[in-house]
């Protein structure tokens, strides 16, 4: 047999995330590559007891259910999402094997082969994946620390004619930035003039360190449900926990019922049980204490790597401190090339994501991410000391 | 904001037998329409010991994990396929939120618009949905009792030049047919010499009625796992419950590792909880055990209904007896139509699902497809009672 691939295919590359993490798995490798959140931050105890309470629903919580989503859990999402001015109703929303799907799902009922999608420039690696693969044209806008340049924006809507636009304005990934208010608004008002859909990607908007008020998201400054140009997505993932594979997309109630349609041809439904043991969990729970003892003790994690950082005095190597999220973006001199590092590093024991990854154009390979939200205090410390280790032997190997 | 849905979205119908599981859902018609398991049939009480045990180990239970699948449930599952003639290692093999996303992992990675698969006529209408969806176009091939026609296979093969042929040769969907050796033989070798990749969908190959060797998957029939020309899919849906949505795919590691690649694009990976749980139980639990439960209770429902049917006596109505599976296929005189009959049978408390939607072509609009899995013993000879009356009706109208 000659196989003999889809076209699409050339375009699949393996995630580096992934592929770092199945090489770090059980090895004395210490990983700041991944997005994985802290072990201790998993209420393990409650879920368990969640879990206990689903199965006390009986067949119900083994059967098939709808491709929608658990009408209660998603019910739950409607009343949390209302309290950040985002007026939707259990039909504005389907649930997800995660946020990643809901990427998915929209691509695939909004974007043809050919079609542009306008992204940051760096931005998530895995939906720069998924675009491409689906054949879709990804075209990068300048950014700085407020989020997309609004004159490049401009510029690339007008030669590009985009059909979407792929943004993460909240403690992005990879370089945690939060996007000004004027990015947020500027950016809105030139996909409503364009007839541009937004996909507002927010995983990473709970685990906010400073004390001001949660930066709005751009669903809730626009119109919506409704005739919104933007569809939201979120997940129980940085929350909760990654492992239920829960997420939830939010917008009209056209975009979300084709999404659904597409659902049931993908997988026909998430997981039942996940779903009604995160619906008992946080009719019992307290998650509003629980996300503020999430962002003290990743704040405290981001805090100590900064400050080993700071200590180390490398020369040329510059980082902004983060607001929130789970991510330190890291420039290095501009020469230097983070994916060579990476091979050194994997050897003194510490892995992290070249920022290479993230750009879909304009590659800058000087940049790494760094995840502080995993390892311990002790290990951050290990891991940073042997990243110094391993730059002082790529300088030596590259001067 | 104008919406502007992608020409794939053309093709997107919903499934009829979700719509209207979402019509009868708290209402009291009776639905002979899903494909969905006894709720007794479920072992409930193991797994929630099992949800606990996994539990037990802690973070891992709810942290992100590979995207091939919880590694010793792929063991499982591998060790189990050896049984039945399928030597594959874990590296050939990857778990999927369902069997439906292994034929989306697969339609996807192996197929570009305007492809051509082969498939029964009828056959699975999520299927024939999901590669429309693709932009693939779906060729029927004629079939009788025994599986697909080889000399119209080998028409259609010259005609078409296919990339794929799907076949659910065991207990089909929706007609319960079991494909002979001679038919299976036939459309592997056609295959072999025509470089088509065969999908092998067995979501029901366990649940089998008659006391003779379980039936040959034709994955096991073929040179494998290397090279092989088969990609077999299979599920826990039936056999332990569908809530958790696993499912597993077997083949080539070169197609396995693409479809792995796709799966992190599209959901990084199911649910972490589920597999070790589904792990958990299987370690501790008598499977074949329950699935002789399985089988012996299915076939009296089976015997049960297919009793009631004959009683009835309806006037120029055949179906034939199923060997295994949860269908029966049931074909009406030549000029009723099923679709036009549902709205009679919704009205009198009865659902079923139309045949029509399992055509991809040459649509025989007189037949239908129920279910004599879910309904109890007094619930099924009720809906049987609602459907006469509906035919009855339905003939007066037609007359």
């Amino acid at each position: 047999m000659e196989y003999s691939f889809s076209k699409s295919t050339e375009a699949l590359t393996s995630s580096v995330v992934r592929e770092i993490l199945k090489l770090t798995q059980g090895s004395r490798v210490l990983s700041l590559a991944g997005g994985l959140p802290a072990a201790d931050s998993f209420p393990i105890q409650e879920m368990r007891e969640a879990f206990n309470r689903a199965f006390d629903l009986g067949a119900t919580a083994l059967q098939y259910g709808l491709t929608d989503g658990y009408l209660p859990l998603r019910e739950w999402v409607a009343e949390r999402m209302k309290a950040k001015y985002m007026n939707v109703g259990v039909d504005n929303m389907l649930l997800t094997t995660g946020s990643q799907q809901a990427v998915d799902l929209l691509s695939r009922v909004y974007l043809d082969e050919g079609d542009v999608v306008l992204v940051e420039n760096p931005t998530y690696l895995a939906a720069i994946q998924l675009f491409q693969f689906k054949g879709i044209r990804v075209i990068p806008v300048d950014a700085d620390e407020e989020g997309m340049n609004l004159e490049d924006l401009s510029r690339k809507i007008a030669q590009y004619k985009p059909k979407m636009a792929y943004v993460i304005p909240t403690f992005a990934n990879p370089t945690g930035k939060v996007w000004s208010m004027e990015r947020r608004q500027g950016l809105l008002q030139q996909c409503k003039e364009n007839n541009i859909l937004i996909l507002e990607d927010d995983p990473y908007g709970e685990i906010q360190f400073d004390g001001e008020a949660p930066y709005r998201s751009i669903f809730s400054l626009d119109e919506h449900p409704k005739n919104s140009s933007v569809v939201y997505t979120s997940t129980f993932s940085k929350i909760v926990a990654p492992g239920l594979r829960t997420g939830w997309a939010l917008g009209d109630e056209r975009v979300i019922q084709m999404m659904i349609k597409a659902k049931q041809a993908v997988d026909l439904q998430s997981s039942t049980i996940d779903q009604i043991a995160l619906h008992q969990l946080l009719s019992n729970f307290d998650l509003v204490s629980h996300i503020d003892k999430i962002r003290a003790s990743y704040k405290e994690r981001m805090e100590w790597m900064n400050e080993l950082l700071t200590r180390q005095q490398w020369e040329g190597v510059t980082w902004q401190k983060p607001r929130g999220g789970m991510f330190l973006w890291m420039t290095l001199p501009e020469h230097f090339v983070s994916a060579d590092l990476l091979k050194i590093a994997v050897e003194e024991g510490v892995a992290f994501v070249p920022g290479e990854a993230f750009y879909a154009a304009d590659t800058k390979k000087n940049t790494m991410r760094l995840n502080y939200t995993l390892l311990n205090r002790e290990d951050t410390e290990l891991a940073i000391t042997r990243l110094g280790a391993a730059l002082e032997k790529y300088s030596k190997v590259t001067v």
